[in-house]
């Protein structure tokens, strides 16, 4: 299962030094070996996870292995936790043997995580869906970020906190997702109580890993901030909790609460297990768990305010740091040291932007434009964007609304859906292709401009991800924002802050600002705006605001009357 | 050139008599012998234009025989005379004897015609283009319906008339068209006065090819009115024409007025010429010339006040018969006898509704969708159809707006386009189609609504035209309508009208709507609403107006702007 690639560099100094990243995906991790002295990648591995998401069925536990396994409801996605110690087992013994280093030059080691994914555990770290009796219970497993199951849970909190006018609600933009530690421990509860009672923490897989790396349970502050709902230092309180569910009273006590480790700070050290698993010397610098998105910051080398850093895929996510507490309507959440300790960490997102794309491609293009792609040696993607920029902005006469998946930020309303204005029997496939990535750099724009009013001003916007391959693209974002777009120089960001909070954690560096300035990789300013299309951008903004307001501001309530309608017609089905 | 086809029939009575109808296409003529006892249709032919359509270059003329043919400008479109004079001495005679008739047995002879399509002539009927020093002169030649070039003119009319309260006007829903008489006949005085001066009529190809058959210029009532402004007994007066330019002062008094006929009068016989062409007795009664929507109403037995026709092609032309006259907001033209004398006929219309389908077929659905309709043997808008209407109405969770080709009535407005709201990831292609489908629907509920709050309430909606095979979208608009769907029983409904006017004519009916009664052919009632979906429609269509009313009367002229910035970046391209 082990996938080695080796970058090519100069043979290494037997006095340099390194660390390793290691980032746990959706269905892979990924280790890669970076010089502490200049960040340097010189060799990675890939680990896929044995029983990737079970979203249908127990592919694990004793019934997986009998003709009827336990079949999981809808929105239900779920994880082994041993899958993601195989990636230390297999995938950061082969980065280092592809590095070509001696084991004895690692100096540290760091992590990153999906999130919020969460799972139950003994009071020694042992995972409850390892234990004989819960095998065959899905709430025993890990829920990944993407189990969507505890809408009703999240819908509760949600309106409970607004009916208390609770305080940490508008860190948060108003609105708690399904996806965070409280609704899916609401779930548990109420679904499963005896799993429920007889874990010992409720805990991140990003802090787990930790765990299994050291020995130590440390929560890292990032998670605890964005997806615990910890504010100043609290929790929701029992009052809340018991509100919501008398047996949730004790949530926080009795699972949740637990030291905080700042990122970039030091974890423990690597065990005698966790030594024999990596073929690293036991000792090793463990640094403190991270998010994915919010490690890629520092991997840009934005660590300062005014860097808005994008991670662009299927969906965006927005990270910047900034010196003051603000509420910033609409955004994900603030959390103090969230990115970068001594620094708020702001969070926004926007929750389709890539697979509104692949939506379309597969969806509403025709099959002319497969094979045409195929003719010319490029993917579909690249043919449909090139076509689509053949003519200059605005000549497609449309305007959509980027809002497939819904909207984050800065609505916070998931029951939004996709507009498209301006069709006629003129319009051709890869115009209505073009107005759609118009869309998301549109509504980038609204998270830029709410966040400047706010008073987080964006001075650069750094782009990480696939998306940022895609130079129309990044060229859009910049004339539509107005701003000098960068772009990430590493193809694994995540990995590579990761190694860098290693490093920090190690004492090489004395922050994670200085570490990622020596180890991060960016090409700074790579598009800048043209003015004259900024300027038809803007015409154009213009008429994605006015629908942005009508159709998400209570002007026009037809999204939810449709999905009101459909949801009559249709019953219980999805 | 000829394609005759036989309907098989049982050979007819010697003492059997039938009328020939002959039906004008954009394309093509296509002649119906019709029993005058039942309506039933014996034999029939079709004659290809040997021209067609000229909307590049002249393909008649001398010009056309070298290397460097007259191009036309765009939106250009004209055609031949002499082609559809061949359609009598082809397609005539080729349907009488498909039919197995004895021509003694014909005892009238009527026609249907695109409209406006129309030509400058001599006082004898020679079309200008036939004299050698014109052959070449691109004005000299029949302007068809689409030619779209004299918008500028028409703009220019449109805004003298409201400048000045022209009382027609309202008539016409507020605009006249780039297509009709008056704005074909100014562009022809500004840009090629020569022929304009030369002309001694400015007559409908409607009216042309009865002068041919007869021998006698008779205007038609249907198109003096709708496509003429002759209201009242009267056209727009001098002071008009001469405030438009001096020059056209006289368009009226010279070119323009004539003895009218009304529609099912004789307008004359077949002269001997026209006896040897068609292969019909000199002395057949020929009935005043027609519009083949406007002769569609009969043939679908749909003469009363409360019966509506649509005729359901690319567009949607509607007509009905009320007795009295009202004004209609946003009709095409309200004209009295228009469509059965006696009646004021009433016209409305959608600019787009099978070639928005058809655009979303070839721009918006991917491959597989031709592959697969292809395996099951059945055509591609059969095959997404079926797949749309598996699912309940509302489930698609949709709402789209018709208005790629803009729209006719009742906003009478070209520059709007089209919009859909509601598409999510889960959104299948066939939903964005049967979303299209309904929104047709629901643009036919607004004119249907508006015609009732008028005063002009309809009853019955019948539907002519290429569309009628499709099943749920027939049952989508009884739901949506609310009212029972009937459709034409006959393949060449215009074809048949025409026959049924010439029995009128010939005097084997006292009128029309006797004629149609014996004649005309329709399924009564052949779909009758479904009150739980047309509950559900109710709730679509909320939504649909509100858009409508939105983007079509000011809330939002995101439209027009989109166009403007479109113009704006391309400059004068399309």
């Amino acid at each position: 299962m082990s996938d080695p690639a080796v970058t090519p560099a100069p043979a290494p100094d037997a006095g340099e030094r390194f660390t390793i990243g290691v980032d746990f995906g959706t269905l892979s991790g990924r280790a890669v070996v970076v010089r502490v002295s200049d960040g340097a990648e010189l060799g990675s591995a890939v680990h896929e996870y044995p029983h990737a998401v079970m979203d249908a069925a127990l592919t694990a536990g004793p019934s997986s292995r009998t003709e009827h396994p336990v079949a999981l409801p809808p929105a239900w996605a779920l994880q082994v936790p041993a899958d993601y110690v195989e990636v230390l087992q297999h995938a950061v013994p082969a980065a280092v043997r592809a590095a070509g280093i001696d084991p004895a030059q690692v100096i540290g080691l760091g992590t990153d995580f999906t999130a919020c994914t969460v799972l139950p555990v003994l009071d020694d770290g042992t995972p409850l869906c390892e234990l004989p009796q819960y095998a065959d219970r899905p709430h025993a497993y890990v829920k990944l970020w993407r189990h969507h199951a505890a809408q009703p849970h999240a819908d509760r909190i949600n309106e409970l906190a607004h009916a208390r006018s609770e305080s940490w609600i508008t860190r948060y933009g108003g609105l708690i997702s399904s996806e965070w530690e409280f609704a899916k421990g609401l779930q548990l509860l109420e679904e499963d109580d005896e799993v429920y009672h007889r874990m010992d923490h409720w805990v991140e897989a990003a802090d787990w890993i930790i765990w299994q790396l050291t020995g130590r349970y440390v929560r890292n502050a990032c998670t605890a901030g964005y997806k615990g709902m910890r504010q100043d230092d609290r929790y929701p309180d029992p009052d809340f909790l018991a509100a919501l569910n008398p047996a949730f009273a004790g949530f926080v006590a009795d699972k949740l609460d637990h030291e905080i480790g700042q990122l970039g700070s030091a974890a423990g050290t690597l065990s005698a297990r966790a030594a024999a698993w990596t073929g690293l010397p036991e000792g090793v610098v463990v640094a403190v768990g991270n998010v994915d998105a919010h490690v890629t910051a520092p991997a840009a080398q934005a660590t300062s305010p005014g860097q808005m850093v994008a991670i662009m895929g299927t969906s965006t996510c927005h990270v910047m740091s900034h010196d003051e507490l603000v509420e910033v309507p609409g955004m994900c959440g603030v959390v103090d040291g969230g990115i970068v300790s001594g620094l708020f960490g702001y969070e926004a997102g926007q929750s389709g932007v890539g697979d509104i794309f692949a939506w379309y491609v597969k969806n509403q293009l025709p099959g002319r434009y497969a094979e045409e792609a195929a003719a010319a040696g490029v993917s579909v993607h690249q043919y449909v964007t090139d076509l689509a920029y053949a003519e200059p902005v605005g000549a497609h006469g449309l305007v959509a609304l980027d809002w497939h998946s819904g909207n984050r930020s800065v609505l916070v309303d998931h029951d939004l859906s996709g507009v498209v204005v301006g069709q006629t029997l003129a319009t051709r496939p890869e115009q209505g292709y073009r107005a759609l990535l118009e869309a998301t750099a549109f509504g980038t724009r609204v998270i830029v401009e709410t966040f400047a009013a706010a008073g987080v001003p964006v001075t650069e916007f750094i782009v990480a991800g696939g998306l940022l391959t895609n130079r129309h693209l990044m060229q859009t974002y910049a004339d539509v924002l107005r701003l000098p777009i960068s772009t990430i120089a590493s193809e694994q960001g995540p990995a590579l802050g990761s190694a860098i909070h290693a490093a920090v954690a190690a004492g090489a560096y004395p922050d994670v600002r200085a570490a990622a300035a020596a180890m991060g990789a960016v090409n700074r300013a790579a598009y800048v705006p043209n003015e004259a299309d900024a300027a038809a951008y803007d015409r154009l903004y213009d008429e994605y605001r006015q629908l942005h307001d009508w159709f998400g501001r209570n002007g026009n309530q037809a999204m939810k009357r449709l999905r009101a309608l459909r949801h009559d017609v249709l019953g219980s089905a999805p």
